[in-house]
């Protein structure tokens, strides 16, 4: 929290990037725990102790806020995957190291994370996560010449895609109820990626994803 | 189409339930080609000649309308799968007999129904895809012991879970794209589940999930 200048009137006086990043927490917040017809722009600015026309200043549109707000946790969520993926391991080993990153980061999210993140009819929210699908098999397949792959087989792509369909799903799942742990969940979700590509791959490239 | 009344105002005169239907059309028509905020009430109401005031008659609001959207989608889809697959048949049997079904009907929709159907934060939909989902593991499951499977093991119920993303994700993908047969997904999405459904059942009742 910024220190609170001293006579100064009750409206704090943020620079402009901290007042942004003050009304995308706020917001976060609100998104990740009601929906979002429930959430009003009047009440966000109030929390902030500003108007809504100066709100406005900074997210045009609610839905401005709330795609905002899922490129931030996307962002988190990628550059956490970054870190911990070696391009020198294996893909079995990246794919392991991958999903085991992606779950722990599902763990340390509020309950209302997942849904958030599973988009819903908006195109441009559909869009974020797309790019967030595509910047996780970057992560998770880097260095194998899996690109060369999804481009000339189309069920390859089909089932790398569906199994992140998979990983959400599970996610979702085991962040609700939490009564299996991580490992079971990450080895069930590796074992069908490499089961799927097994299936799906010519036999040369799937003799590299076993 | 009723039959317009003779001399009467432009107005159309349909009666409770057609007029109800008619807006449900409407409305499912327009979330599935546009995203949520862009599609208006107003709108709506004009293109079925009736006032603002008249369609918060039927749809007290927008979600309202949304919901019963995805409801009567849901309602489509759960009895379309009911009726192809047959409680005498084996397991496999029945998922592959579901799945088809499943994916025969993603064709025929407009290209906006996997997104519409994906939810999103909304607690609402979320509940509505739940029912959906539980009434299609239903369809797949049925006579099967399936249920008492699913409360003494949490990982199988994960796996199921999770394989309801996967074929989610995959019609999105298959439905998109269109380059490949409903037959090779049909075979990818059913091999999945009797892979995880082998990793996750005790031995004994993995044997009937083969």
């Amino acid at each position: 929290m910024p220190r609170k200048a001293v006579q100064r009137p009750a409206r704090k006086r943020l620079d402009r990037e901290a007042r942004r990043l003050q009304l995308l927490a706020l917001g976060r917040a609100a998104f990740q725990s009601r929906a979002y017809d429930e959430v009003s722009v009047e009440e966000l600015a109030e929390k902030a102790g500003i108007s809504g026309g100066l709100f406005y200043h900074y997210f045009p549109t609610k839905r401005d806020l709330y795609l905002a707000s899922i490129e931030q946790i996307a962002a988190e969520l990628v550059n956490k995957l970054g870190v911990v993926t070696h391009i020198a391991d294996s893909p079995r080993a990246r794919a392991t190291q991958g999903v085991e990153a992606y779950l722990a980061f599902v763990e340390r999210q509020p309950a209302g994370f997942v849904a958030l993140m599973r988009g819903g009819s908006d195109p441009e929210v559909a869009s974020v996560l797309e790019r967030v699908r595509v910047a996780i098999l970057d992560e998770f397949l880097q260095g194998a010449p899996i690109s060369k792959v999804l481009q000339s087989r189309p069920m390859a792509r089909i089932a790398i895609r569906s199994w992140i369909g998979l990983v959400e799903a599970a996610s979702l799942e085991w962040r609700t109820s939490r009564d299996v742990s991580r490992d079971s969940v990450r080895d069930l979700l590796v074992d069908s990626l490499f089961d799927m590509l097994g299936k799906v791959l010519a036999p040369k490239d799937a003799l590299r994803y076993k």
